[in-house]
């Protein structure tokens, strides 16, 4: 069965905790420096996180897809604008793109709906 | 545990009607262009199918392999000549392919148990 | 020797000539659908472009990079927000990338002299 | 400038020559295996020589999509076929494809005229 | 849920099975090539393996990931040099390796335990 | 026509000084990082531009698999121990290397004959 965002989420944060004990210099730089990259600059964070989003689909990655739609969905990017960017990756990466785009989609109903709830 | 070839189905049609039903313009005409491709033209459906499972081979896509597998029995290709297209993917593709390659026998294996309960 | 931004230019339009007059059907729907895919509707055409870049780069393919740099200088996109979506996908693609940063970064600048000659 | 076909088949030769040369028995076998499984077995060597175009393109190789066109022509495909072969790449693997696929067209027009001289 | 190693092991030990019954000669022949490869030669087996480990990780598969992972712990390679062999890995193929980063270094762990247990 | 070792280091350090004048802080902190993981630590220098250079094979780079190889005989690694590493690759990543691998022996060439000449 496909993980839910909640899962990929606990899991990303359990096993970044186990990263960083590990104390490989070279590896938690890099780590820093993934984090920058995303920070606003010459391109707003909205921009940055669809760039994560398509880069991570076209090297259909769903780890990476699962964490930058959840980004995206925090720094307010609609659904139109996400299914854009979801179809600029298909159409650049192919068919072999659509189980990503699959579950993408079913990633974005499960945001929403704790969004809303998180609302309340 | 690896996904069985009905649950990759049962996934694949669930999420296949959400996209769907996302009403993205583009996404839609691909996914039409992506069914138009298989069929026959100068070459013969059972060919195309060959064709999309050593793509999805080579590329590393367990559910696009699920997929042109299930196609190709349908289409009546044979053991033999699936496990040969299998090994052009394994030379092309190099032995990051195994993983891929001993799941679709696995699965090969349940469509053919189908196919037996299908007959009687 | 590295190919300039003016001979993938040139060769781009004499194939792209030749397969249009190949007449195959789905293969002029894929083009039109890869057209379409980049003008602007929930998100402009100069976030499409960068997502096209990105996903160029990330990909690795020249071609595609050398094309959609030109596109991205066509639509008024600055150096600062090429510079940072390069460096997105350095990040994401990892050293591999750095190659074709490299002629990014010389093709950025054989159209930024293009440009200001067609200025005069 | 693009290569011609001509220019990569005496640039494939020359370099296996010197690999052979080499002498490394774990290459020298793998070289092996890679000449034997476009034999004819269960599936022929038409249909074959066709997997192993559609597994070039996907993964982008030109060398290796040249060498493949050059045996389907061999193998007497037609350019109907090659193109419907083209077409499940394209829409497979994405519009990154692309750049190959107007080469490989080329190659086409190149190999036919080579075809049509060794005729007369 | 991410597999273990455990189960990641005995799934490759079942489908390996499966493989060989299958007996298409060239696929088998290609299992042998693959294992003679990481035989110790003019580089020893750990150097060996540790090339199989990155290039497992760069190319992004778990099964081949933790199978390396578990012939490199066999070997008595340490846990620093693992984790600058995962480093070179991280920066050579970028953030879309992290994921496959973090359950290796899960999957280490696990294993350490397990060579603990069997020393008693 | 391929390019030599040669032209590969022009155009390597020509460009590399244009990405740095460009002077975008992630690239060249990127760059920098990219520079240190090569460095001795728990492995030696050696087995680290192995590493280097097995990946840069199965990703199927030809400029970084120059790069690698030439820091390979820089630091006295032997002709059989780089084709031990390259025959790793072409198992793992499968005949689509074999183009770069060709390349990678005749670079190997070139680089023992400037080798010879730098000795007298």
């Amino acid at each position: 069965m496909p993980d839910t965002i909640t899962r990929l989420r606990e899991e990303r944060e359990r096993l970044n905790e186990k990263v960083l004990q590990a104390k490989n210099l070279g590896i938690n730089r890099f780590f820093a420096l993934d984090e920058r990259v995303y920070e606003a600059g010459a391109l707003d964070t909205r921009t940055k996180e669809l760039l994560g989003l398509v880069a991570s689909a076209v090297l259909r990655c769903d780890d990476c897809l699962g964490y930058h739609l959840t980004r995206c969905v925090e720094e307010g990017v609609g659904d139109e604008e996400i299914l854009e960017a979801l179809n600029v990756s298909l159409v650049v990466g192919g068919s072999i793109v659509i189980p990503h785009l699959r579950r993408a989609v079913d990633w974005l109903d499960e945001l929403r709906v704790e969004e809303k709830a998180n609302r309340v």
